[in-house]
């Protein structure tokens, strides 16, 4: 439990509490208890109130989990238990609730709204009901969400009043945190699930200040922790007081308690009706012994590597495992997977694979078990050679002409992942696919290939970003060989030409996909007209592999998946010159940077 | 061009045209030219309007397209040209459109609208916006677009006044037609971009119906037609007189253009501002002609059956591509994709492989290739033994124990589809995966097995109606032998038990997935308790399987993907005895129903 001195006792305060908790879509049971938990430890550190994340009973993001009445009606019975073992602190839980049936933006009915609970003595004193649903990037919640209507609803909390806002509400400039202001709130609850991508924790503090300073009131912002599918919520919740200045700031990607007594300057006058949650006087008590440092701010790309983990981890103990296979080329982004997946799961728990074909280069089968020895990650060789040549004379009366006994890439890639998938079925490790955002945005990973696992952590991290994340592991001891982070990567030559090095190409697919620059927009900013044109190219033409993509985490602006979603056929190619548009099924990477086992 | 007599010219007619035209996404410019030809036909039979489905510019649905500026600035600048082209004839054009800068439902900007652009006399005369942005199921109007504002906009047509509605603004009871109607609107224009499922032709004349009905006006209903992705959209559009009575009923799932004379009774009272359009009087005229007969309902089964040869037929088309490759194993799954194949695509550029293992039954291989003869299409067999046998050998000192020369069904599925993905790379076919919905929803699909491929025709049809699709399809000569829909199913033995035939399985999924029934509901049908559990369990378990699968034609009212959205990680198990929630990766489907080839 972190608390805070609290300025001088010049004037009253509210004791408010936090649970930066992690919480599980859907284990009503586990969040249930991690949830009072929380309110035991908050009642017995003397909170008034404690604040939860958005949907902490529930879990963040359900997406049509919600249709199901039964999951509904079982929330709901939850978080009636845990309003029964409330105390005399109120506590904001968020959670999902069923409201009078509404239409808006479409003629569908929808009464489940995303909720706030407030509960104390016992009871359920009131529910707030979220306006603002975010229905783009990686948010749906206007697809099953009933907005609520009332902006301006207010809370008493002993001699305090008090607003809550739901995440979204708070961004709007205009929303209800404004309305609560200028109806009397003397203070600001906010409930959320935010998840990390790279710009997130800076445009968080950002706003949240800028919502303190616009209606003069302090602000708790709660987020939560943890890995759900594509997304890692980081937590770095905050407390700023009236002024905007930070109270207190929890740290990102691990789970928190605090308490905080926040100064409420003088009484406001109050315009229409709060609900009352409790109406006792506030306790004769002393002020909070001296807070502890706001947590640290870490470096950008740390937090990358703690989002990594964290996916990870979350999502294999989410599904009831904690070991993982992966194939290892020798190639950087294997390295990177395998180092992630050994910080997130022990490297006791992490099985590396090489399966080189022919034509893989002993130097890069060495590296690959000199990464195994310096991670401490088991390690085997699978050579594909008499594999492919089995599949390669199945197939030579089809495909006539003189057997190729070299596989194409494609083939030694797809045929890895089946090995791996072999060996996940055979052993119960999950099998992790290593491919990089890189080369899904330009076409260059094999569909079922270097992509084929079930999960993907590096599906959303630039090419060069892994070099960078390497240094940044080998900073607390060798373990990437310097000769894999130094070997230059090699860029395969597609159908329209030669690609550039990724310190071009990174830049270029950024732009392209989270900025939303087109071709003027590049060549205006200094990049080759031809260039970026068959850059763009090659993003376009790629969709229909970007489809069958095992999941990842998030940490760009703009990850593929739901968060960036385009037709697969979408005649629509401005970037082309006389090319067909192509499904690229066949794919011919270059060696060197094998995809599959990479 | 189809044309009707019109009722006896008792009074005011107007001429409407209606173009059932197929359109891709993306493709401006060959949508365009649809559009041009269209409006110069109608233009010669006369007509004063012509209405065009939902977004027929630009294609329908565009999901994150519409954030490419550059996409919206070329179908602004195509939409200028059309309207250039434009004569006397007034057209009703679906296509995006930017407008003032709007916050709806959550914080976010949006300015690009789902409109209908009127074009007459070389001008655009003005763009009506959609209001009801549907958000639900397959849609995600909401995501990207801001809704109109103005209800009751009506348009002046030389004598008559029409109002404009958009697809779902239809469905409201309340909303766009019916203020139209108040404000003095004496026909309705809908453009739609209406999707096919088994239910929906029906749901669609009833809805149209009652909306003439209540208005007391006619409503000419125009859709589009054609295969987008995991969407079919099926034509089927519908002119009603006032009292709802059908004019023109225009066949599903091919193009069409009509004309027809719609009476429009005695003028009414115009409340507010109507835009003019023209204001030419109405040329002296002959009625149209006696009309065509309305196009012939046909059944459900055969509707399911065109959908699917459209889906398959359109989503190669769009992507270059005109021929297929499908393993075939003798069962009933890969019997009909190969025949709806053969039928999109003609059998001459369908290529069916057989690639039995050890433990194939000999009948089953003789089966796949009397429907290879029977359909007319190329036949294959590459055995899997030698294959699999590599593999094992490969992972034998990594496994342990005696090596297993008899691979199991998962590696056989998966070494299937790496070899059909070698044919595709090679030889240019597209790969079709032919795996069912059921066994998709109770998790008897091997990731990357049976599920593998470019597209899965079958992906949204249950078990059970692949038999009555074989039958049907053997009405027109004997293609599917008639030991392969005989032979019964197998079932796997899963898990929690042994699974019923499909006969129960069929309905249990169906009313879970489909009606939101739940256990209760289920068991309150007739279905056994303990068997509800184990089917539902297996269902939730299952998601992750369903989230790297190859898109398919959506036939029933709720597909998997898009349309049903589950959190991969779901800890929510209220069927679970005290079984673990796993992510299933090990499948061993028993034999006789082989996944994979099948």
């Amino acid at each position: 439990m972190v608390t805070n001195e609290g300025t001088p006792f010049e004037g009253r305060i509210l004791r408010v509490a936090g649970a930066q908790i992690r919480n599980v879509v859907g284990d009503l049971g586990g969040n249930a208890e991690r949830i009072l938990a929380a309110m035991r430890e908050a009642e017995e550190a003397g909170a008034d109130v404690l604040v939860f994340p958005e949907l902490a009973l529930t879990g963040y993001p359900l997406a049509d989990l919600v249709q199901r009445d039964e999951f509904v009606d079982a929330a709901m019975a939850t978080l009636d238990e845990l309003a029964r073992s409330s105390g005399r602190m109120a506590s904001v839980v968020g959670t999902i609730s069923r409201v009078p049936a509404r239409r808006s933006w479409d003629v569908r009915d929808r009464d489940i709204a995303n909720s706030a609970a407030v509960l104390c003595d016992g009871q359920l004193r009131g529910v707030y009901h979220k306006l603002m649903l975010p229905n783009y990037e990686v948010y749906d919640e206007a697809r099953n969400f009933a907005p609520g209507s009332r902006p301006d609803a207010l809370w008493r909390v002993g001699e305090a009043v008090a607003g809550i806002s739901i995440c979204e509400d708070l961004w709007s400039g205009d929303g209800p945190p404004e309305s609560q202001a200028a109806a009397g709130a003397e203070i600001l609850l906010v409930p959320n699930a935010s998840p990390f991508h790279q710009e997130k924790p800076a445009g968080r503090r950002a706003l949240v200040t800028e919502v303190a300073r616009r209606n003069g009131t302090p602000v708790v912002y709660v987020n939560c922790v943890g890995g759900q599918d594509e997304l890692v919520f980081d937590g770095g919740s905050l407390v700023l007081d009236a002024e905007g200045e930070l109270l207190h700031r929890s740290p990102q990607f691990e789970t928190e308690s605090f308490c905080v007594d926040v100064p409420l300057g003088p009484p406001r006058r109050t315009a229409g009706q709060a609900t009352t949650v409790h109406a006792r006087p506030p306790r004769a008590r002393e002020p909070l012994p001296p807070p502890a440092k706001p947590a640290a701010e870490i470096s950008a790309d740390e937090q990358v590597w703690h989002a990594l983990v964290l996916g990870i981890r979350d999502f294999l103990a989410n599904n009831g495992r904690n070991s993982a296979v992966l194939g290892l080329s020798g190639g950087i982004d294997a390295a990177v997977t395998a180092a992630v997946a050994a910080d997130a799961l022990g490297p006791e728990n992490v099985i590396g694979v090489a399966m080189p074909t022919p034509d893989s280069p002993e130097d890069e089968l060495h590296d690959a078990e000199a990464l195994s020895v310096g991670l401490g990650i088991e390690f085997h060789v699978i050579p594909l050679a008499g594999i492919t040549a089995a599949v390669r004379r199945g197939l030579d009366e089809l495909l006539g002409g003189a057997p190729d006994e070299r596989p194409s890439e494609a083939l030694a890639a797809r045929t890895r992942a089946a090995i791996l998938w072999t060996i996940s079925d055979q052993l119960g490790h999950l099998s992790l696919a290593t491919g990089n955002k890189t080369e899904l945005a330009v076409g260059n990973a094999a569909v079922y290939g270097d992509m084929a696992g079930v999960f993907a952590p590096l599906k959303d991290c630039p090419k060069t970003l892994l070099y960078r994340l390497a240094l940044l592991r080998n900073e607390r001891g060798p373990a990437i060989p310097k000769r894999i982070i130094d070997r230059p990567p090699t860029v395969r030559a597609d159908t329209y030409g030669e690609l550039p090095g990724y310190a071009v190409l990174d830049p270029i697919v950024e732009r392209y996909l989270e900025r939303g620059e087109a071709l003027d927009d590049l060549v205006a900013g200094g990049f080759d007209a031809p260039l970026v044109r068959r850059v763009l190219q090659l993003v376009d033409d790629s969709e229909f592999q970007r489809r069958q993509m095992a999941p990842g985490v998030k940490i760009t602006s703009r990850a593929f998946g739901q968060d960036l979603r385009m037709p697969i056929t979408n005649a629509w190619r401005p970037y082309a010159g006389d090319h067909e548009p192509p499904i690229e099924v066949p794919l011919n990477p270059v060696r060197g940077d094998p995809p599959g086992a990479e």
